[in-house]
């Protein structure tokens, strides 16, 4: 496969993160594939951004759905109390509730697959190490060791292709990201970051708490407050 | 966690191998928690094999539903032809179609998710590095490097808790898994092997034709054969 033609799994949770990484894909060259897991998120709404994003770009998009019965998140079962720190210097260092047991694991797996079947060279991840949620499987560590896996766990590994985890915005702050988003074009009113996934974003969940942080320091409005009431809910 | 009441979760597909090591590790002295993946494989068979020995042995039983809609395996996509060796020296080499890009990998993460949520500390899978069809996911290096992904990229990794990857069929010739299935008394009569899942096995996929040698090496009858026509299709 020559580098003219070179493709990407991206995943796209509809996030301002993974929309930033899939324009960043495209930026590098890479023919974007994105990859949407629907994984009984309660916050469904960051599907239909996904959607959303895919269709804006006219680009190949995957969902696929997955269902966890075991739960072990807020973000799965209701009756596990979504944190509210209600302001980003309370947010604790220790890994939230909002933590899904594997979730990257188990998304990278089904982005590995699709990027094996297809022939692409790249899985691209919208992961952050800094202004994030202390999530274990966002660190730089974690996505080179699951590279080594993938290397010695698929066909094409074997055949001497790596099927490489870029994760670019790994070491970057929100602040940064957003900027980076900027300049790229993204749409970020059509992004969606609220882990409440109301007809508005609730303001007071970490992943608010630091989208609004990140708009604060890159000193820019956030096109999503004037649009999202112009939404369906999904 | 005592040891009296140590969990693993035993992956489950109902074929013989898993129902063999589902028996393993409760001779281990685990409570196993049986996890299923309908990836959408065509022989749907096997599920209900699956679910039948997880009903046989009264366990806590999961199976969970994912759709690969890139296909990219003879077990996925019908429009892929299905190796048909019919002797089992005539098996080559190569890894052949009935390779699902990344399988074992979604398994595990899956499996892994599991795992954390409910507190087990290891993952069962019967993974065969001898007897087996050269798929790359079934070779020692690749469940090592895995293991080591899940520490990183857990929380109870970071806590120092491993989930331990357990393949205790990996060395084992399949005349040597089933005399093991014989003495732990796993009803094989429940286990599917073939990849076609008719009403009766084929007796010429691969899978078939190494079950056929399995039993042959070891000297036994195998006792699907008496049963299958006694059986509902799925």
């Amino acid at each position: 496969m020559g580098t003219l033609n070179k493709k990407a799994v991206c995943l796209l949770s509809g996030g301002l993160d993974s929309a930033t990484v899939l324009y960043l894909a495209i930026e590098e060259g890479f023919i974007p594939l994105a990859l949407t897991i629907d994984y009984g998120q309660l916050h469904r709404r960051e599907l239909e951004s996904a959607a959303r994003i895919a269709r804006h770009l006219k680009i190949d998009h995957q969902m696929i759905s997955i269902h966890l019965p075991w739960g072990g998140s807020a973000l799965l079962d209701s009756h596990i109390p979504m944190p509210e720190n209600r302001n980003v210097e309370n947010i604790p260092a220790e890994i939230p509730a909002t933590y899904v047991p594997a979730r990257n694991t188990i998304f990278l797996s089904l982005a590995a697959s699709f990027a094996e079947t297809r022939g692409a060279e790249a899985i691209f991840i919208g992961a952050n190490a800094l202004d994030f949620s202390g999530y274990p499987d966002c660190r730089p560590d974690y996505f080179s060791s699951f590279q080594n896996s993938l290397k010695l766990g698929t066909k094409c590994g074997g055949e001497g292709k790596t099927i490489h985890i870029k994760t670019p915005l790994i070491s970057l702050k929100k602040s940064e990201i957003i900027e980076r988003a900027f300049a790229l074009g993204v749409p970020l009113e059509l992004t969606w970051s609220c882990y409440k996934g109301g007809e508005f974003p609730c303001g007071l969940c970490d992943s608010c708490l630091l989208r609004e942080k990140g708009f604060k320091e890159a000193g820019a409005a956030d096109p999503l407050s004037a649009h999202s009431k112009t939404w369906d809910l999904f």
